[in-house]
Formats: structure tokens, C-alpha cells, sequence
């Protein structure tokens, strides 16, 4: 991936990347790394063997440290060994991201979190929108999950690749995207239509997903274009935020490739 | 649902249950509940007393304990205030799994897991497994992840009413499953072909999914009468255990409906 072009960073703190996924994604990409530590060991895995490669073509320096210390470093973190220091992550602007896509002659796929506050669902839903090859995350800056060593952990190093848009004002993103061509569609348990059947799902569009439990705010919800829902055939009646995001992206998917 | 007509139970200790919506589905199916545990406050939330509704209406004893005594019983959960003690999670034949499906006319879908460990993905699969109408689950009694209070938490509810089936030797299991025209699709990146084009998608089948990292195990791939593998367009290359086989079963549902 290219690095944004308009590029704002948060004026945040050091970023810590921990796991293995995630920092080899991050030397795959060309977001800056400033260094990586490893937990002293006698033996190395391959995957470790890879990310100190890596690192050393790319000129980043890699220190052993006491593991003691790499959990200090990420405290509760599943660190598996290794962690990273990073600029912050870049952040996008609307406009770059969607030129993006024009320029790969693709239609815009989008997700926007309205309400996701958990880390994991932040970041297990990054990793299937990258892994469906959705064109950006929209992230709202207030009361809402950021990214987290947590999330990037979940994500298994798609932050590193998926570019994320910090918007203000979600309502007035998608006012906006609506302007410019771009459809929203809420995902809403209650939603009349199935997302397989509704004839936007092969339109640019950007797929809104709230909180679980609490689903969408009710002015994001009068302001998508469709809410439409996914079939649902058990007592239970809902899923996990992620699972649900994860299924509505592949249904995505293979309608604008059937 | 009915209950299992040829349940066999673990001689296990009671099963706990904790959490709004994991005890309301208790409470709403047909397995046997000893108690409900509330934690004493001074406000009820409406979950809350519809759960005290349905457990009077059962004649389930309902008793408020300090809120610790509940964290003693389900330490690190989530229990949002309630926890159940019921009869052990009963298990199912897969004969009575097979029968059911024939009986509501349908060709029979079931989702097994091959070496699955982690309790949250165990029981978020159960919870899409339950919302996409599976007939059962399968899952290996020996070195996989049992069906815990977290596991419960995260299936919020399935369990309830999804039938479980504890199968000792998972590659004989699928080569009986076979024997009756049931077919065994395989979730493997590396597969050649695409699940939503697989021909056996909309025939008797069950999808059989493993570990994240390490995937199917050799022998469970080989007996597999497919592989399959979802869709990948981004750098990352894999998914989440449980967000992956919620993609599947939307995919399989979605073949099987269209």
C-alpha cells in the first residue's frame, strides 16, 4: 500500500504493535517502524526468523529484551515474543481513500463503526474488511474503541495495510458520501430487506455497523440509505458484532463479483 | 426444541451459566434449570425481570446474592448481574441430529470442529451455527475446547437450543457421515476452490472447520470429500476462526436458499 497522500497522525505517543502477525504486516508495509524488540530465548521460530529478516532489510533495529519487560510493554497482550514501536498510524482523508479506488477501477467499498467501543470487534473487523478488499474504515474519534495494541492484535496486522478515516461527524460523512455517489447501508437486525437482495449492494456503498446490543444511533439510522438485515433462521436472533460485519462483507463480495 | 431423545450427559458438576442473554434462552428452552442467581442491587433492568418471569414461570427458585458471591462463581465473565445453575449441557446423538433434519424436511447442514480450543470461538461459532439454522454442532471430546461458562457467554444462548454432539475420533465420524450422504467440506485457505462455488454447497453437508494458525489436522483434511476456501483480496490473508466460519455458513445458507 501506497502511504496516504494527505496523511493526518494523531499527535499520540509512541504506537505498540505486539504479536507476530501484526508486526510482520507492519515491516510488510510502509508505515515508519522504529524498532523491534524480541523476548530473549534460545530458540526463534521461523516467524520470528522472517520478522528480524525484515526488520533488517528495512534497516529497523531489533533488540532482545527480558519478556518481563515486552509485557510491561503491552501489558494482557498475547505478545507471542515480539513487539514494535511505530509512528502513529496514519490516518486518511475521505477523498484520498475513494480516489484510491477509482484509480484500481473499483467500485468503493467502505465499513464505518458507529458505536464499536470493544477493541477485538474494532479489530477483527479490520482484518475481514481488509481481507475482502474494502477501501477504508471509518472510524468516529469520540466515545469510540481506537486503535488499541488491542485491536491491532485482533486484527492480525491489517492496520497496517487498510486505511483508516477518523471522521467527526458520521451523520455528515455520509450525507457527504451520499453527495458523492456513495451508498449507505445499516446493518439493523429489525432491517425489512436482506442485504443479499437489495439492489444497492452492487452500488459504491459504505456498510454501517453499531454496537452490539445496542445496534446503530437513531440519527445514523435515518440517515443510511437502506437498512437491510441478515437472514437469520435460529431462536437466538443475533450475532457477535464481528461475525455479523464478517458476514455481511462476504455477502457483499460476492454480489459485486457474481 | 425437543430434548434430546437419546441424551447422553457427562458425569460433569453443574453447569453454570452466566450472563443476560445465555440464562433467558436457558430459561426459554427445554433443559432443566436448578437455580437462578441474581446479584442484589436496588434497579432491575428489563432483561432482568423478564428472566425472573420466566423462571417463576417454570418454578425455577430465584435468590439475590451479594454481586462477589456471583464473581466467585464465574470469576473474569461478564455475567451482567445473573448466572443459572442447569443439568449438564445435553448431548445428542448424531442419529437424532440426522433424524431431525428429516423430519422439518431439510437437507441437513452441521458445522464440526477440528481442534478449536479457544472457548470464545467455540462459542461464537455455536451462535452463528444457531442463527443460520444448523442441525448441530460436533465437537471432539478430547484436547478441544469444552463447553465452559465462557464458551456459553460468548454463544449467547445457543447452546440453549442448538443440539451438541461429542464425537470420540472425527475423521471416522465424517467417513460414517459420508456412508449416509452427508458430505464433508473442508475450510482451508489454500483450497482451490471457492466455497460459493462448490457444487456439494447445497447438498447434505457438513463444514468442517479447525484451529486458527494451525488449521485442519492432516488426517481430517484427507478425509474431507472437499476443501474450500473463501474469498481473499487483501494482503493479510486470513480470518478470524469464528468470523471465517460465520462467513461460510452465510455463504452455505445463501446457495442452499437461493
Amino acid at each position: 500500500m501506497s502511504r496516504p497522500r494527505s496523511g493526518r497522525s494523531r499527535p499520540a505517543s509512541t504506537r505498540l504493535v505486539a504479536g507476530v502477525h501484526p508486526v510482520r504486516e507492519l515491516l510488510r508495509s510502509a508505515q515508519r517502524v522504529e524498532r523491534v524488540f524480541l523476548a530473549d530465548s534460545r530458540e526463534r521460530s521461523e516467524a520470528i526468523d522472517e520478522i528480524v529478516t525484515r526488520a533488517e532489510d528495512r534497516g529497523v533495529p531489533v533488540r532482545e529484551v527480558p519478556r518481563a519487560d515486552l509485557e510491561r510493554k503491552v501489558p494482557g497482550l498475547v505478545h507471542q515474543g515480539v513487539c514494535a514501536e511505530a509512528e502513529p498510524l496514519p490516518l486518511w482523508r475521505l477523498d484520498d481513500v475513494l480516489a484510491r479506488a477509482e484509480e484500481a477501477g473499483e467500485s468503493p467499498l467502505l465499513v464505518a463503526l458507529d458505536r464499536i467501543t470493544d477493541p477485538h470487534n474494532l479489530g477483527s473487523i479490520a482484518r475481514t474488511a481488509e481481507a475482502v478488499g474494502a477501501h477504508g474504515l471509518l472510524v468516529t474519534d469520540r466515545r469510540a474503541a481506537s486503535v488499541t495494541p488491542a485491536a491491532e492484535k485482533a486484527a492480525a496486522g491489517a492496520f497496517a495495510h487498510l486505511p483508516v478515516v477518523e471522521v467527526t461527524n458520521l451523520v455528515r460523512t455520509l450525507a457527504g458520501l451520499h453527495e458523492r455517489g456513495v451508498w449507505s447501508l445499516g446493518l439493523d437486525g429489525d432491517a425489512e430487506v436482506e442485504l443479499a437482495d437489495h439492489p444497492l449492494a452492487t452500488e459504491p456503498c459504505v456498510l454501517v455497523v453499531g454496537a452490539e446490543g445496542r445496534g446503530l444511533a437513531r440519527l445514523t439510522r435515518e440517515r443510511c440509505d437502506a437498512l437491510v438485515r441478515l437472514p437469520m433462521r435460529g431462536e437466538v436472533g443475533s450475532l457477535n458484532a464481528s461475525v455479523a460485519t464478517g458476514a455481511a462483507l462476504y455477502t457483499l463480495l460476492a454480489r459485486r463479483t457474481a
